[in-house]
């Protein structure tokens, strides 16, 4: 039987940590023993609990150790971080350490150095003096990678308190509750965000790209809600072509019917923007005259179209490498607080991945078991609207500009 | 090898119904020769076809007129409908005809006789020389019986031609298209109906119970586009709910967010309404103020709830037998020009049953499933929108009400 | 301010009881003070809290108590039950307490009676010293209800601490999972179960009766495997349909393909069952060979068919006033320690609002948002399985059969 | 008003082409008259029609006869096809011809050429005396591009008149049908075709990876069924996880439960093969030692992996350029005579989009939205089935075992 001392400290009840903590040691065959327990008497005040921890063996206490880590635990003698060498480029020395999407800190030169560009499934390595979260790919022979657990400290975000709508949904899917009191609440939210000089990126399907939806979200942008748009090849093709056609994949978007070879307009779309040179000189010549891209040009909006294996053409500005495409999305993705994620899967999933726990996601999808597998990233910085996102935006426009007018 | 003629006249290329006839013959291994095939020369001209069709023998080629005649097929030497007497009461005579939802005449005493009352999956008794189309368990002791297909001529509706929402979507489901676009389009189809004295139903889940959903539903009721309203004790209670205690299901309808004990309004509500007496006295008495329900009442638009073993009371209205329940709505969909359907499948299905191929049925749920179950019942008449009901209901209000300030 | 102590004693923190607590607390602004906090030492030791709770008011305090009372708060001095007349038949007093699905005690009489048939949304009263759980249409005048919280004792199950699935799975969806483990696992259960003399009940929807689940489910009951089985008019009709005419909906169900007038066969197939005098009488009279409900009759395994407005016939079995058959599926789930909830949303959710929160319960269908809704029951006794429930039978039934070979 | 006369031959009736070409005229307001109408009198007899178009103008007959000649219609007097030169990489001529999927033919130097490599949405050029089917981004400089319709002939698929699971389920999905049958149905072609000599392709997502269904994909491979894999780096990654640590996504696939740290497995994985040098490497170094690769490798079945923005790592064999990726995908894919789609919507229709409209396709997803959009290709070639893939897979195996036996 070996034991160890672990102890944690915050809002341990409310937060359910020492709930899971319990958990994952009876999950794991181990035992327990409380050695003290303070709960905070007021509603601020943190907690404090010290225990020890036993295992059968080494190898199973150093498994529970791990678990618990990763919850908060701090082991009370702070040692330093362990670091191993990368032996060649994206080859990873031997147990190195996988982060989760929490904040967190490394013991290094005696010192808590924060990680930074924290985000999930990545590794930690330190390059001169500081320490960072980059992904496998980007990992350089002699790298001085993260192995193992010790001197390293994750600081889970606690449970929002304050009456917001992440604090009353947090965590949530509202597939029953009243979409209009939603929609108003994440008006408010993202009105007072931006008030308080916050960054809101937007992350679309072409399921935006009808009439009111597309004309919502460029009114946005233009309106100064909107600091990044990641999308990919399809939002921008449907868009320009309601510019330059006025028909969405062949369709009249005014009348909502077909249009007789309408079909040919997504590829003479395509064309005509490869022929100008891409969207930003489609724009400059005139051929693109309004919509979400244009929006995006002309009040300096950055956006970043990631390619597929879906794509037709694609545009010029479309990166059809996707790991290029990643790390771009990383670097724009930086110091935003607020993503809004708007009927796409592929790219909510992989935006998704990229942030970390603290910053506030939205996401909008018709189909509630997309919205559940978005929401699942383990924090309650997220609420999900099951809804119609043709109809979600010109709502959440015309919310957006009721509270201005208001206030 | 034994042969009968048949014919076919209307729009046949264009209703794909010689298609079909084909179809039926091939898979059914028989064989045709066609005789004559005039195709209309102009767009309203009806085409004509005459063609033999051959069976192994008599049983075979019975069978497949059987399937020809459904779609319409006439065996031009014209024989009497054949009767047979039920002998007891829910008991059918051997092979009795079974009704599609298409409008259908029989030979009796030399006329044709329209079957009043047309709905799929029942049968045609003929009562005091007059033919009436009567589910199993209204079949009495001695009703004659219409069995076999002989006398029998069933008009499947042609395709609409003029230009509605429903000659362009007709039979299909809109889960790509632009919804906004699509509620114009009904609003439009709605306003001109109410125009022309047509009368429509509303067959509604509790879904719609959300305040601006609830809100504009009771407006449309109030303003008079609503004849009949079908649903279950469910929408009523939370409607009424509401009224009472402004939560729904416990949560405060204009905050979005759960009231403390609010579970207990549900109860409190079905109690209240059972304790004054009913849904209309509980109106009279000043407790319900407002809703769905209240302006059933005081505008005088029938309402038919009907239970379901989910209920808790029920209401006093609720009935809970459900084939006196399916009764009631059989009857009160007598004249009924067009049903709404919003967010219940058990319901829509239900009312589906309930009506003739012509009557127009627009289906709103959040589920493509659905939609697509609920447009399966082999007319055009049908469109199918996948969106969200708590937005639609609203947004479907406004358009009316700017077509109304238009005209 | 107002003030009154409270205890808990129990699994707190693992079961989340205390954070629940202090969420109610803050959540309805009042504020606390922890006198006393006891840890379990060991695993199974329960834990203790004891706390001051204030609220503004009298009125503010009765709120939390009421909330804090439904996870099983004490307040230590014990108060007898409190009563209240019912002025007429499904009238009750004022303020009358609403049940959860969780084992309820009442103080009466000084001591701590069992409610008796405790589901949710119902309502206790004392006949003849005893306390029962009632729906409102049961409550006659003069029966004597509870009213407020005083005197009542809810106690939550516990999470379930051994090694099954339910543990494991416990109130989660399992559409990531590999579904042939949890169906190796739910064997497991199944088998286990019944060596120790434990009933099931099936709640079963139509979509069960194609060839392959139908022998499944036939064969699960032949084999003693099912005790009770509740469904609907469909599921019925379908499996009759098969035996008698080897088709489903009119689907040959060995070639998996419409066979000609079949659509007819679901229509005679009623005429045939009520010519015969019903289900029982037309097995006896060997018109129906097999099936489900061959093998319900045959093995004297009683069924309860509740009607629905979508009902055709129907077969004289179906009970169509659904107070009535509500009554009877609640009568008859007393004593069911588990029940498999297939493929139907509408009767699943009903005998759901029957069951106390501690029968166990397993949901599969199809469609995830069935599930979660289902799920949706404040209980880790539950779990769902997304998969299709046509593939999902037979294999349970071919594991059950490799669990009874190996033992 | 302008005419001009248009021709149909093939089983006109029969595959809905004249319905279709009468709905386009009366749709885009043009006229017609038909000239002559002769049916095929016997079952494999063609049918013929010429008949005169109307329109208002040049412009307006010239829109009809694009739009007819689509679906097959013959301008009688043959002239050749248009050519215009590309005036730059990816940029096309104006008016340029855009593909379908279905056969098309050429009228060049006086003969009709067969364009080669067709797939949706492309465009033709002429090279060394062939055409091509070639996408946006493959246009050189100088290539003679088609433009207009004049000298392009396409040939839709007739429908499969022979009685196979394609025949009968052509286009259509199956979510009502029994899953088990159609499984039958699906191992008799798959059988069927590989007796013949066919070749078939497995478009697979990660989904396929849990125990049976990977175990069943696997054994497909190695018995020969599966000429080609087409798929992503997640299936790779926890196909390969499984193979080294026995869990998938850190649930052992065993038991069906989370391993503790088994989260980091996932990455372990990626390091591994990258360390290793990649998928091939790490099988001959005895690194995998079974599974869906594995079997790849060790029969040498091709298998493109396509990069996306969800990646981690990615493994070294991915391709990380999503235009590289897809001609490579395009090259594979030709000579392939079946697609079986499981589970992945991304890849399912970027391998759609890149098939002629005669290949054989089976698209496999719980999601009936997702099989609905897979399925919209206008064919009568596809077939789709709503069922949970981990159940459809070693089913699958199990009846082509059971075939193979009995022949």
């Amino acid at each position: 039987m070996k034991a160890r001392e672990v102890e944690f400290e915050g809002h341990l009840i409310d937060s359910m940590i020492f709930t899971k903590a319990l958990d994952i040691i009876l999950d794991l065959d181990g035992e327990f023993e409380i050695l003290e327990f303070r709960v905070g008497k007021k509603k601020d005040d943190p907690s404090y609990a010290r225990m020890i921890v036993f295992g059968r063996d080494d190898a199973h206490l150093e498994q529970i150790l791990k678990e618990l880590h990763k919850i908060g635990a701090r082991i009370p003698d702070i040692e330093e971080v362990e670091l191993a060498e990368a032996p060649a480029d994206k080859v990873l020395p031997d147990g190195f350490y996988v982060t989760t999407n929490h904040p967190t800190f490394v013991r290094y030169g005696g010192e808590w150095l924060p990680v930074e560009d924290i985000s999930m499934d990545r590794v930690i390595v330190i390059r001169d003096g500081r320490a960072y979260c980059i992904p496998i790919d980007e990992v350089v022979r002699g790298d001085r990678v993260v192995v193992g657990e010790k001197g390293v400290r994750v600081v889970p975000p606690e449970r929002p308190r304050k009456s917001t709508v992440f604090e009353f949904m947090g965590g949530r899917v509202s597939s029953e509750r009243p979409t209009e009191r939603m929609i108003e609440a994440i008006a408010r939210e993202i009105y007072e965000l931006k008030l308080k000089g916050g960054k809101i990126a937007v992350v679309a399907g072409p399921a935006v790209d009808h009439t009111s939806a597309r004309n919502a979200l460029a009114a946005l942008i233009r309106d100064g809600y909107v600091d990044l748009l990641l999308s990919g090849n399809a939002l921008a093709v449907h868009d320009i072509e309601i510019s330059i056609f006025g028909t969405s994949l062949g369709m009249d978007i005014c009348k909502g019917r077909p249009v007789p070879g309408g079909n040919r307009h997504h590829l003479y779309t395509i064309s005509k923007v490869i022929a100008a040179g891409g969207i930003k000189k489609a724009i400059e010549k005139g051929i693109i005259k309004d919509g979400i891209m244009y929006e995006c040009v002309k009040n300096n909006v950055p956006f970043i179209l990631a390619g597929s294996i879906r794509d037709d053409g694609p545009l010029p500005e479309v990166i059809t490498d996707v790991m290029v495409a990643k790390k771009k999305m990383k670097e724009a993705l930086r110091g935003i607080n607020m993503v809004i994620m708007l009927a796409t899967m592929l790219h909510s999933i992989a935006v998704g991945n990229l942030l970390p726990s603290y910053v506030k996601t939205i996401c909008v999808d018709m189909n509630p078991s997309t919205v559940t597998k978005l929401m699942d990233r383990g924090t309650h910085q997220a609420i999900g609207v099951v809804t119609d996102v043709g109809l979600f935006l010109p709502l959440l426009y015309l919310k957006i500009k009721e509270i201005e007018a208001k206030e």
